[in-house]
């Protein structure tokens, strides 16, 4: 069942201002009776990709037809566009709503979907106010139009419908299998896919660090896909990695690899932190292994 | 339509401990039913006058009568006196309902609205217990008294009436239009009065910097209202910064200063931190150049 | 009267990455109508000990039969079994439902309580998948399960019954009393029990520091019942720090010890950070005496 009241916050705001607080205040004079959940705020600033990377790992975990508001916006102010966005494969009940600057935020989302319908924001009766602000539409324009679309308003009314193919999204290096780019599949359908047939010699595909998570784990680029049912291991300087199924199967203070549950492989510390071990940090270069 | 049911909470308790979820679990035991938003709980320990800041800039994007409940609280388990407060020009229809300690907490809001009610809570019946601890008067008495508060209970029955006269507010230094303090008006007020007329021939007005954000942009205590629809810049040191509509009419990286979502004047960087790269800090002072 | 519909979470993901917000998500599958509070996320990674005093001081603050789900949890993946326990006194309104892994996490509050009903978590039906992934149950298991015991599935359901004697507890110190250890009270208890009885000439109290707030609070394992009625002091070096009331019964700057209001002796400095100003950390020794 698609499920409208319910309403997430992706930003890189921080939690120190009031700025998240007031976009909630923003929401509830819209709907205060809507369930407001925060994935994250510490985006860091202006990390376009980061944020399409967290919200990419997360989506799929709400129920179908969650709005999401997304805010890291270095554009504000200029003329890139305001959207909302319905992806899904069943027009009738989108499996999400996106709000947020036309900047390449959903770019993680809109590869694993199609685009049901995409609407510039021009319709000010949904906004806070006429005249937003000219560096805070999150308050102004994306948190209201959120909460009107979650309290049922149809996302046509919310403004002028544009080509899904006019939509931006990031530049992103595929990783490679041998020296072919690699397609690289949603988080979700890593999970389901059956690969073993692609590997029947063993070979090596290169990606790169997306992202980093608080536990220090470094998130390659590279899907678990590509390894299940495989030996395989990470490169790293001169050191190898065994491929493991999670941190319980190495020693405390063993670097390790492993499908995370993102469905991306990362390289891990059992019980600690691979980023403080290794000297490896984001977009850096990492080489996966398989022996077939 | 006023707003019950829904409260806010502010406090430098951080997030790192029990603290905040305690207070939300001491306003579920009076009512599990109420929407709980948080303004920020990182204030710096004991700073008084950013928690004014913060609140003073975000209670206006919430439903009128909501009731925000702060706790920056170094006086807790000494005499002073613990308050609630209506404020807003319409006695019938507040516009916010202030809960927290009187000291000075409340000076941003309270300088921009009459004061309706104003009483000290005395009546232990709607708090926690009888017998509130020395050193967490969030947990005992201001969130179940909030939560009271937001659930219908009349401002009269929390205790006993005080004069609006006696409430504590700081004693913030004002900006100085040449040697002539400038009349700080509250942040809705900055955005909607036209003052092109007081700015015929140019002025300088000084101020400092009374917040910084998560970006590290340095808002300043002047007032945006004093330079719109004129040309003007920002003197630091023996630099100019030019007054720019958003970030986004500037180059990345560049310095610029703008009209903050906020109202007041700050010190930016396109992209990047302006506390960063300035050696500016909190109350450092700051000058504007307006040339009619 | 027993709080169905209402659950906390507390963890050591951090807020920075998309995992919070994705337990949520979770949660809203199975019941977007919730209410979810965080205590925290912002466990040190893997710190069970400190993970269970932060439950431990928090849970009697919330209604009785709020669920509680902890996920710090650096065996996951293994073989540590996922439970969810009833504690209380009444076995038909527990007082608090515990949800998470078997690895010592529920010490304190399990302490505090007889265990009413433990359940191994084996039923998939609750889940968020029947194959749960290696690395993230909070997503998996237990969020979902806490959702539908908060949504009302008896707990019975949910598992396999498992004897109350087999739940791992953390083999913590104690806090000593000349040469005998104290039995260490739960925090609601110390606020109530009369122990001026027990002091007549004055001894005294060896413990530790068990947890470090925010505030830079040190709060050792001593319950505050051992001093109460009587004059006291915590010895640090060759310093006699004297027990207070309250911060305010102190100058600012100057160092004292206090009863928390979590029920603990811990050593302050007023107005600022006792962490940074003494050279003492987790798990150092402090002393007190009681002069009876």
């Amino acid at each position: 069942m698609e499920q409208r009241g319910l309403l997430t916050l992706l930003s890189d705001f921080g939690l120190s201002d009031g700025y998240v607080g007031i976009m909630k205040g923003a929401i509830a004079r819209v709907n205060a009776t809507l369930t407001v959940i925060d994935l994250t705020h510490q985006i860091p600033p202006q990390n376009i990709a980061l944020a399409s990377f967290t919200l990419m790992t997360a989506y799929a975990y709400f129920p179908p037809g969650t709005v999401h508001v997304a805010v890291v916006d270095p554009g504000v102010g200029s003329t890139r566009r305001a959207i909302a966005v319905a992806v899904g494969e069943d027009a009738a009940h989108p499996t999400a709503y996106l709000v947020g600057p036309d900047n390449g935020l959903f770019s993680g989302v809109l590869a694993a979907h199609t685009v049901i319908t995409a609407i510039a924001l021009t319709q000010p009766q949904y906004w806070c106010t006429p005249k937003p602000s000219a560096t805070f539409h999150g308050r102004d324009i994306f948190a209201p139009v959120g909460a009107h679309l979650a309290s049922g308003v149809p996302l046509n009314q919310l403004g002028q419908r544009v080509a899904p193919e006019t939509l931006v999204t990031l530049d992103l290096p595929p990783c490679y299998l041998y020296e072919e780019p690699v397609e690289l599949p949603q988080a979700d359908a890593v999970l389901k896919q059956d690969t073993a047939a692609i590997a029947p010699h063993g070979y090596k595909i290169e990606g790169y660090v997306q992202a980093i998570d608080h536990f220090g784990n470094l998130i390659t680029n590279i899907p678990g896909v590509q390894v299940f049912g495989n030996q395989w291991s990470v490169l790293i300087d001169h050191t190898t990695l065994p491929g493991k199924e999670t941190y319980s199967d190495s020693q405390p203070g063993d670097l390790l690899a492993l499908v995370g549950s993102h469905g991306w492989i990362e390289i891990a510390v059992n019980g600690s932190s691979a980023q403080a071990r290794l000297n490896l940090g984001w977009s850096d270069s990492v080489c996966v292994v398989v022996s077939g």
